[in-house]
């Protein structure tokens, strides 16, 4: 069995691996584990990932989860071009150092952006005060400033002159608020420059693919109340 | 200038680069930045690290944060046992998959389990309700029984045979919740176990060294009004 990856292009971290992939022509089978439909929970998907999240990756007999363990395991593999997580010991820190911080930095709001505005009250009809999404969209604002501050600054990537996995996560991980109707480029001339390099350097219509189930997130059909009451809890885990 | 590392061993993740160097012979120079002081808010400081945070590498002009891309740049700079993080693909990645798993899970719950018990209610004066925290500690157990059956499982060390950059992650989380007096290891006899093979590993004389800061928490001096007040907002948004 070759190379398996269970992914829903709903989500940020499977949308780089996607882009990632694809982009390296690494051939793989795609499962497609629909998050909307609770497919995550069903007793199939739970003997590949008993924490009943995606992304997954199966090769052969290896299962891997977490999707930053899962783009090194790619790019190491498959030997793509070295700009994508360098060799050079200072040069693959900056990227690791950016991986590291997104988790409970960029990560977090942007997802909390996704769900206050749009997921919780069209999805999951649970609606969000005011105060709260006004919170959250703050929040989002402080790690845009870092993103830009301290590691975009006047660099044409995250981490330097090339693109490299840094930039493929935060880039999928700012398509979330924009699925939700944020501005998050606006005011910001050198974030929207940022993202114009970064669509060039993986492909116009690679980029519009991996996007388009986000950027309809808003015409989500309302989950049935026996789903609701399943994914609820679990949301609420996730996006505290 | 050699390398300098700037920690504050009351710092979970702080203590997982002073047990590394030291353990690696590693010649560092100790750059003190006392928390409960106030000193990461210090002009100086900011100066190394605008985001206010430790820990922090600086080797020459080179400035690094973030504890993950920390260790792996020693691990790397150093050639270190492999055993720490491995060449080999599989056993990489299962290094790679703990270091990211535990940004959200095990660092969150440990982090909170220690404000909400002692750090909040001893050393900034603010009481936190019987109900946060019963809430809190049921989190935290979730997240350890997620690290005894889907990483330690019947294995010696979280991602083998051997002790790894994971193991040195997870203890030292662990001993936050242990100084704030929480018995995380009772009633596990394999996560007890497991801490007793890597506190070997790492040599008792050195863990103790590390943790004696953690372990005396308890006994924190509550912070002037002038300090509380600078700290307490940049607290709540770490620990939420
Ligand atoms: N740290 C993990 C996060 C995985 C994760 O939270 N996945 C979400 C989608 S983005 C999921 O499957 N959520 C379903 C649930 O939590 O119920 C990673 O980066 O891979
Ligand atoms: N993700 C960072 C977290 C750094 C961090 O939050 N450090 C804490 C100590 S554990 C700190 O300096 N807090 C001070 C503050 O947030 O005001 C890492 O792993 O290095």
């Amino acid at each position: 069995m070759g190379l398996e990856l269970y992914l829903d292009l709903l989500s940020q971290p499977c949308r780089a691996i996607y882009i990632f992939a694809k982009k390296n022509r690494i051939p793989f089978e795609l499962q497609t584990v629909d998050l909307r439909k609770g497919q995550h929970l069903s007793d199939a998907f739970a003997q590949v990932n008993p924490l009943q999240k995606v992304p997954v990756l199966k090769d052969g007999d290896f299962i891997l989860t977490e999707s930053v363990a899962i783009l090194l395991y790619l790019a190491r593999k498959y030997k793509v071009p070295d700009h994508w997580y360098p060799q050079d010991l200072q040069a693959c820190a900056r990227v690791d150092e950016y991986l590291a911080w997104q988790h409970t930095a960029l990560r977090r709001n942007c997802l909390r952006a996704l769900w206050h505005k749009v997921m919780l009250p069209v999805f999951l009809g649970e609606p969000v005060s005011p105060e709260m999404l006004a919170t959250t969209l703050a929040e989002l604002d402080m790690a845009l400033q870092v993103l830009e501050g301290k590691f975009l600054q006047d660099k044409a990537f995250l981490t330097g002159s090339h693109i490299s996995l840094a930039d493929l996560v935060a880039i999928t991980e700012l398509m979330h608020p924009v699925g939700a109707g944020c501005q998050v480029f606006k005011g910001r001339p050198k974030l929207a420059a940022w993202r114009q390099r970064v669509e060039a350097a993986v492909g116009e219509v690679l980029f519009q693919e991996a996007h388009e189930v986000i950027l309809k997130a808003k015409d989500s059909q309302p989950a049935d109340p026996t789903l609701k009451q399943k994914m609820l809890p679990k949301v609420l885990a996730m996006i505290q």
